[in-house]
């Protein structure tokens, strides 16, 4: 009776004499040996075969073996005799599962983006996605974790809307039934609905922007886990988000250390996200980004855009995008939260600054490293009155907002959340350059498939 | 200074003076009491004012205050004198926070569901809904546990598909930056590529059918779990399914009791969801259907269809609808795992029985109570040429398959999984008549809003 284990248990098994069965992943032979690196998903492991032990005929099936052959491997686990916490297996037998017809796609030698992508089905088998995903998987799960132990409900929020609220050049539409449906961009307004019937909820699913952009940072398939709580003001929504992230950010460093250390991330700039993060008014950051400007201006190295402008300086009104958050987070050793933006930038819902009513009362994580902006939110205008005038001047057409004016007409409470874009974080995390791997089959402007 | 708490707290505050802030659920008064069930989403107590305690004016306004107020109250927690483990708030003093605008519009007298339904957002309220979304809530954390908790990768497969592999029919379909694409029924072809990389592994999210059917048991938008494990049989499929099902409904009884309770659900019908569950055949299940045919016929009340045709008698081949599934599990007092379908009922990728090739090593687990089929599954075709003609005869397009058939070229193994419908297993262990109440914003045939 043989005794088939999973390769992250070996270390339970030494002395034993046990069964492996996973693929092959690499292999070098000598005339009397051949080393097999087996990957099973839960590990990888190199399988020592000498001609001597299993006779000249096994010998040649490991010797012939072609990369990505399925397999199953029997032998003794050994500790290996020089890396602590390394296992090897001495093999007895092994057998071929299932052979590779033609060649593997995928060789060891460069490959472009474009053709990997076409083989995502096949590239996800390599060491370095396999450990990008266990870190996607190990923050999804911190994610549902801490909301899960803070008290807050898990109020799934719908995928089609009915309504295209504020615009459809960013939406997917699909015929619903004969009337037309979008795919959601955001569940928040139905995470308040939520927290005004549970307190504390969030939602957490695939979101959807049919934007025309190609950046290291967009897909139009993405995953946001979106908190919201009743009678919650901005310092706690910043409170929120900060003690969360510290959080996330912890499991993984606690969990999947093996797993940063085959993607080469150098964990110390992750362990230095501890609370408490600085807090910056949006008009501190607009000096901070003056500043950087006259700096280039008197060493006359301004930058001219490619229809000869000239940039200009930064001032009040601005948005951010991602030059200005790398040079806003770069002052920082770990996430920066801005605070306090005009009202101009932000949506309807946003409730003003009581004490500057220019301002809206959101603020927006920007990671490190110039990941930009991972978490977004604030506090929502809890006034039936301030609601309606919003409605109308972001010229929104009021009735599809009935059923959300409704929940300052019932018992309304201040209440605010944030929406965290789980690709980003993963890319960030994992020290990414690019999103597209941080999703098992990422969806772009150019990529539909595989 | 106050102590602001949750209701479910309460019991570690008995004797203190503490707040709560909350929404007005209920109410009755006497002349000198009022009595103020006010609910926070943890729970909902009952606020006890007394005139003589908190003076006229304070009265009045707990006197008048309308369903559904938002407010603040401050009192001392006290054990209610008879029934044990509940507490109530003696009221030391009370504020509205958001007054009733207009009429709450769902008062205590029925509603149609209609009506209800396009008042979603503020149903969601109500104690019984309240409880559904908290059995939602335990029983995807439950599902997510129990994967993670033996040894599978989340790996979330894309929503946006670019083929429509099995006809458009019952698909949505999106304009893609100019290319056609569908959103996704099932992520099983993604979980087997993750399952060739991470051995074992599972995909979570919403899926999507355009079904013109209004029935009970169907919803456009429902969430699904498919977990694929690589070197797994049917009968490790099957073993698969019981464990975990056992082990979701277990969580539900231990840790929802309260919900249960509000719900009216008779638990003794759970409790009784327990390994071993029952394995029939296809075959045997259809002989089940015979008998009861039989019993039908000779004491003449075979059932005559609304165009005349009087029902005929069932023999292999028939697929099964929910009164077949009815028939089959009200001989079982948990659910019973019917096996080995005609291949002619299932799809390509199913592996035909080595012993008898008309049958697939399909499987589908049929919950009790007429809840019908809440698991789908089976062992998939892991030979190439055998899956190349399973395309051929299903008259799909080859090369839309083609990174499917990847998985067979290299290094295939036996592998199987299932997909769990988490509405039909929240109506199930809630005991309800719909799967409409069973996620928060439920979309429909005629249903897109709120």
């Amino acid at each position: 009776m043989e005794t088939i284990v999973r390769i992250d248990t070996l270390r339970d098994h030494v002395g034993e004499t046990v069964t492996i069965r996973g693929w092959l992943y690499n292999k070098r032979s000598s005339k009397k040996l051949v080393f097999l690196e087996v990957r099973d998903g839960s590990g990888i492991v190199q399988a020592i075969a000498s001609r001597s032990d299993i006779g000249d005929e096994l010998f040649a099936v490991a010797d012939h073996m072609a990369q990505e052959t399925s397999l199953s491997v029997t032998g003794e686990v050994r500790a290996h005799p020089k890396q602590e916490g390394v296992f090897e297996l001495a093999v007895k037998s092994l057998s071929v599962i299932g052979a590779v017809i033609g060649e593997y796609p995928i060789s060891p030698k460069d490959h472009g983006t474009d053709f990997l992508m076409d083989h995502r089905h096949l590239w996800l088998r390599s060491r370095r996605q396999n450990a990008i995903l266990k870190v996607r998987h190990e923050i999804v799960k911190s994610i549902r974790d801490y909301f899960d132990n803070h008290g807050f409900t898990l109020v799934d929020a719908p995928i089609f809307t009915p309504n295209a609220c504020e615009g459809t050049s960013t939406l997917f539409e699909t015929d619903y039934h004969g009337d037309k449906a979008y795919l959601t961009q955001s569940g928040q307004l139905y995470s308040e609905a939520a927290a005004m019937s549970l307190g504390k909820v969030y939602c957490f699913g695939p979101t959807f922007r049919a934007e025309k952009s190609k950046t290291r940072r967009h897909l139009a398939e993405f995953w946001m886990v979106e908190p919201e709580v009743a009678f919650m003001d901005l310092d706690g929504d910043m409170a929120l988000a900060e003690d969360f992230l510290v959080y996330v950010v912890g499991r993984v460093l606690e969990n999947r250390k093996e797993e940063l250390k085959i993607l080469e991330r150098d964990t110390k700039l992750l362990e230095r996200v501890q609370g408490p993060f600085p807090r910056i008014r949006y008009e501190e950051a607009i000096k901070v980004l003056q500043d950087a400007y006259d700096l280039r201006k008197s060493s006359g190295t301004l930058v001219v855009q490619s229809d000869g402008a000239v940039e200009r300086r930064p001032e009040f009104g601005d948005d951010f995008g991602a030059d200005e958050e790398t040079v806003i987070s770069s002052a920082y050793d770990r996430p920066v939260i801005v605070h306090r933006y005009p009202a101009s930038l932000k949506a309807f819902y946003f409730k003003r600054d009581p004490e500057d009513s220019r301002l809206a009362l959101g603020m927006d994580v920007l990671a490190p490293e110039g990941y930009g902006e991972i978490i977004g939110g604030g506090q929502r205008e809890d006034l039936l009155e301030n609601l309606e005038k919003g409605i109308e001047a972001h010229k929104l057409p009021r009735e599809a907002f009935e059923w959300y004016l409704d929940l300052r007409r019932y018992g309304s409470v201040p209440h605010a959340g944030f929406g965290l874009g789980v690709e980003r974080t993963v890319a960030w995390t994992c020290g990414l350059g690019h999103v597209r791997e941080t999703i098992p089959f990422p969806r772009m402007l150019n990529r539909l498939g595989p």
